[in-house]
């Protein structure tokens, strides 16, 4: 889903770079990943179902690898929130994933807080926090972003 | 565990209202914890096996419930990892949260973000993000708070 305009307010901007990192994630494209983050030893991730990863260097690995071992994947997200207090900012969103990897086939609703600080005039994401929820079947989430 | 000396820097300031926040949750005492969050309408609380709450009225409204069902609760945190940006700070910390609720006695290990605003000289909360982990027998967190 591209952005139909430039983004204007610092909302937009904000929601403009989640995006982005969800458009890296979906085309499994490592250096649009990279160019998302600040690469600072303190940011942190946890994807769903790992522990939580620390600094830059294991968060580049572990997306290396998922890229890696990830054949497909159609993601969804639905439900951003933002909250932004000076130069960092949050997104809370709800993401519908579906991944093919070397194992099979697996789908997973996640409630997710992704955090952006500004860095040089660009939002940046600083860390990640995933938790899987139980699949509910009469609640679809069907704004596939592919 | 009560604070050993009045906290200096701001990352300590960060670490002892992360503490309050714990101290409220494991006296179930709703007046506490109604003084370390930020009582605006764009928190947000992510707690274990919830959807996400919107806005202090919910989240208020969900401490009074959890207090109300709880008749007592075991805390400890382990691996607080401060982050400070301007006025915005989030702590990491694992909890190892043991409840004794109407129907029964349960355990889980916690992965948690908790997001503070700098408000008038003082961090309050404004964003719990949790994620209940599996259970791993060779891991134990015996840091209890009481």
């Amino acid at each position: 889903m591209p952005m139909q305009h430039h983004p204007e307010t610092e909302e937009e901007k904000v929601l403009a770079a989640n995006l982005a990192f969800y458009e890296a994630l979906r085309c499994l494209d490592l250096a649009r990943m990279e160019a998302v983050w600040l690469q600072e030893d303190w940011v942190r991730c946890l994807h769903p179902g790992w522990e939580l990863l620390l600094g830059w260097e294991e968060v580049q690995r572990s997306w290396a690898a998922i890229f890696d071992s990830t054949g497909h994947m159609l993601i969804s997200i639905s439900r951003p929130l933002v909250q932004i207090v000076g130069g960092t900012a949050w997104v809370s969103c709800l993401e519908d994933v579906t991944t093919a990897q070397r194992d099979g086939i697996s789908s997973a609703l996640i409630e997710t807080t992704n955090i952006f600080v500004r860095h040089r005039g660009r939002w940046l994401l600083v860390h990640r926090h995933t938790t899987p929820l139980p699949r509910k079947t009469d609640s679809p989430h069907d704004q596939i972003l592919q």
